[in-house]
């Protein structure tokens, strides 16, 4: 069965303390609408990604509380995976569909997280982590310093290899006019940045975020006006443990590559054909793991080559991270999945505007959540 | 397809301060996998139910914890529906079993509450409220209390046959050696116990408690080696607004009577055929407006009729919570809609013991969020 994109929306991302978790959700979905040109009594299911709304904002059955602002009653959940809510959202949505049950799903993903002091956030965030690491004071950025380290270990990676990812997704981030930062930067910006958890610097991670992101999913194909009719080829899902230390690797992310030989198989995509991906770089490092563990580069490869300016708008093959990515579009965690999609469905459109890769035609999403317990790869096709 | 429920368990439900979260995840699943006579190694994904771990315990992501802990490395993700958390997760694997996705999945329910002052959980349960409910410091006994006086004003519904589900309902606990208040109790202990939110007091409330349950929901019918092999014929779910001044009607879950539409449409089956079902008794006044918004009584019948003794373990017709339901069983949240999948289970299996309801052939479960803003009902037969 093919699965449409019937429309997308973001809102702008950034500190947004003038607007509300119900007021982000209205605000997204009535966007999806319009950009869908579908009525809202078209959506018979709505799917929401968030992960810390009960933590942060005392509010937890994000379902009823969307269809209540849309103004539906229709079938409702939410769906949490940390980092990886939105992306599990739409997975949830894809199997609803292939089951039959709906035709016309919209998927929301929102957070709201820069309410509270950041302590506090960053507290709620662990939750995302094993009790172990947790209770080690053991923050995201020092796992994923932990895996930075490991990498420049095995590998010869360096700072620089890794600043260039950040570099790199500001230099997209700058044209796109959702994100939360939108400026360039310098390598040695980032090597002058303060140290977070060695080696990683403030601009090697990916700041605390207000946002959210809609997308509808249909199988009705007369429902899609549009000329470039945007596909979900596949979208699969798989975990590992929650914790780094029962992991056999400090250098790959294995639910990632599990997650993406699933989804290329089921797509009949093999890495190569990828023009334009988002990734989940919540850490630079995170970026060189997942376009190794992608299969776009053999591992130790990425980090050298994207100094060398591979993956940036205007080079030759696959880009990456046009929206600017978690790093310089912003990171509300539950939205961030939702938006990736959002992104590949504007570039296959063509619709991209500044950020737009040319003659774009396969697309890849990548969504993780914690420190890579849950990865969900979804890929689409025009 | 049809879809097969594989084994079932759940663990004793209680103050279980001896028992983590983690702990009481592992007890469920492990259980689940001796009662359905499977290896681990069949399971393709996992589906986990939960409220509030993130607000009470830190802890989120419980996708990949439970497969860290049964030492899978499959699909998983949590899905949040307040307290139709369970019901929901249940939705969603009968989805992805029927989209084809999987042929072997576990649905695991967990809830821990009793480590955290009460207060605090209060709040946390708000959470699942409208915003302006939680602000003007309503509770679900609140909320709960205004139905029953409406519903009382409409039907002349009187206070001892609110009392009467919960005698009903404690007498069924008696028998169940998992439920944590395994004991009987009269009409007048309830209207001697303390005024909670007027009319409601202490023994129409159900109690907070930790406890989990698992079912394995196959389409692979070779897997299930009993005879008495018992299938999901519909699991549907309907949405209403969070907030109670948003509705028409107090005395009618809307939501709850459109699930059943839909799951009664959907199984071919009608009121009349259900031989047991597990009600969401919240409050004695649940239980009353799901026999009504379920179709088993007209509107303003069904108190009095419980009074006579209707819905007990030995009268003619329909058995309701023969588990002890959420009074007497206890109302860990996240889970309780799972434990009503297993108390259906065991009932059409013929395993219920003392409590079983002879020649039960057609169960039904409902299973509520908040104060009406989801219902599940799913409906079983063997």
């Amino acid at each position: 069965m093919d699965i449409y994109i019937g429309g997308v929306s973001t809102t702008r991302f950034g500190e947004l303390w003038e607007k509300s978790l119900r007021g982000l959700i209205k605000e997204a979905s009535f966007d999806c609408l319009v950009d869908a040109q579908v009525e809202k009594k078209q959506i018979e299911a709505v799917y929401v990604g968030n992960m810390l709304s009960g933590m942060l904002s005392g509010q937890q059955q994000l379902g009823p509380l969307a269809t209540e602002e849309i103004g539906l009653d229709v079938f409702s959940c939410r769906v949490e995976g940390a980092c990886a809510s939105g992306g599990l959202a739409i997975h949830e949505a894809v199997n609803a569909l292939l089951a039959g049950k709906f035709k016309t799903v919209m998927v929301i993903g929102v957070e709201k997280m820069t309410d509270r002091n950041q302590d506090f956030v960053s507290m709620g965030l662990m939750a995302a982590g094993s009790d172990a690491e947790r209770q080690a004071g053991a923050t995201f950025s020092a796992l994923y310093a932990l895996m930075a380290k490991a990498h420049m270990e095995k590998y010869q990676t360096t700072s620089q290899m890794l600043a260039a990812v950040a570099v790199k997704n500001h230099f997209h981030g700058f044209l796109n006019s959702k994100a939360q930062f939108p400026f360039t930067i310098t390598i040695e910006q980032v090597l002058k940045s303060a140290l977070i958890s060695d080696p990683l610097r403030l601009l090697d991670c990916s700041p605390l975020t207000d946002g959210a992101a809609a997308v509808i999913l249909t199988t009705d194909s007369k429902l899609v006006t549009r000329q470039n009719k945007v596909m979900i080829k596949s979208c699969e899902v798989a975990t590992d443990t929650l914790g780094l230390a029962q992991r056999k690797s400090l250098t790959e992310l294995v639910a990632t590559q599990k997650a993406a030989q699933k989804a290329f198989y089921q797509a009949g995509i093999s890495p190569s054909d990828v023009d334009v991906a988002e990734l989940h770089d919540c850490f630079t490092i995170a970026e060189i793991l997942a376009l190794e563990d992608l299969g776009f580069y053999k591992k130790g490869e990425a980090a050298p080559r994207v100094l060398k300016g591979e993956t940036r708008l205007g080079s030759k093959g696959l880009v990456t991270n046009t929206s600017g990515g978690l790093k310089s579009c912003g990171h509300p965690v539950g939205a961030t999945g939702v938006k990736q999609l959002v992104e590949i469905v504007m570039q296959l459109r063509q619709d991209a505007g500044k950020k737009q890769v040319e003659k774009a035609k396969v697309g890849l999403c990548q969504n993780v959540g914690g420190s890579g317990a849950t990865a969900v790869v979804t890929i689409l096709t025009k």
